[in-house]
């Protein structure tokens, strides 16, 4: 069961310091932390508002699923992330409930671990599970 | 200025029934509030999760933009909505920078008063802001 609470809302951009500036101008004034996932070939920035973030979310190159994602769609909503308290008992809740994963096993995030559930498995929506190393 | 919260995502469904038992399943159990929301030929379903709600919207009739949007682009993600103490002056301050917005004046909304900002005024996302009722 999730820990109750949205985690982060993620964009796709395609231009990682533009986006920082525009969205803190948006919505005010947010601790800024970036960092590079060489696995899926991004970089992210997690802009605090309370205790959500807004994920930034930025191909390295063109490999990146992210850069196939604004091919299609253009800079917009890519994702959200729910907390949960215990990724492994989740992925395996909802594996028998039979809704379709991306990682049916846990990998490292930047905030800790995490896995996806696949948009079919939600009715549309890419949705991130974390469990926060710091709780 | 937000108040620093993130305080809904909202995503696009065509059946709001099988829409709240499906997030309800993946995400676990959530108080669910529903209203229409006749203006923009919508049913919504405020499901609550902490301090953040996962908005569900429906359209009522074809006539709904959010009908446009599923044509478009299925059932997903459609918008987020951040909360804000003053919504007159953030609409001043916005409108002082140049970003561009669909409602220049507050309305009424499910929660409170509301306005979106356009998505060329973020780069991209459909933003409401929200100013509660009830603090």
């Amino acid at each position: 069961m999730t820990s109750g609470r949205v985690d982060h809302t993620a964009i796709a951009v395609r231009d990682l310091d533009k986006a920082i500036d525009r969205y803190r101008a948006v919505f005010g004034p947010a601790q800024v932390e970036r960092a590079v996932v060489a696995a899926q070939r991004v970089e992210v920035a997690f802009l605090s508002y309370g205790d959500t973030y807004l994920e930034l979310v930025c191909p390295l190159d063109e490999t990146s699923g992210v850069a196939r994602f604004l091919r299609a769609q253009g800079e917009s909503l890519h994702h959200i992330g729910m907390a949960v308290d215990d990724l492994e008992s989740e992925l395996s809740r909802l594996a028998e409930q039979g809704v379709e994963l991306i990682d049916r096993q846990p990998r490292r995030g930047v905030h800790g671990r995490i896995a996806f559930i696949h948009p079919r498995g939600t009715g549309g929506v890419l949705v991130e599970l974390v469990e926060h190393d710091r709780p």
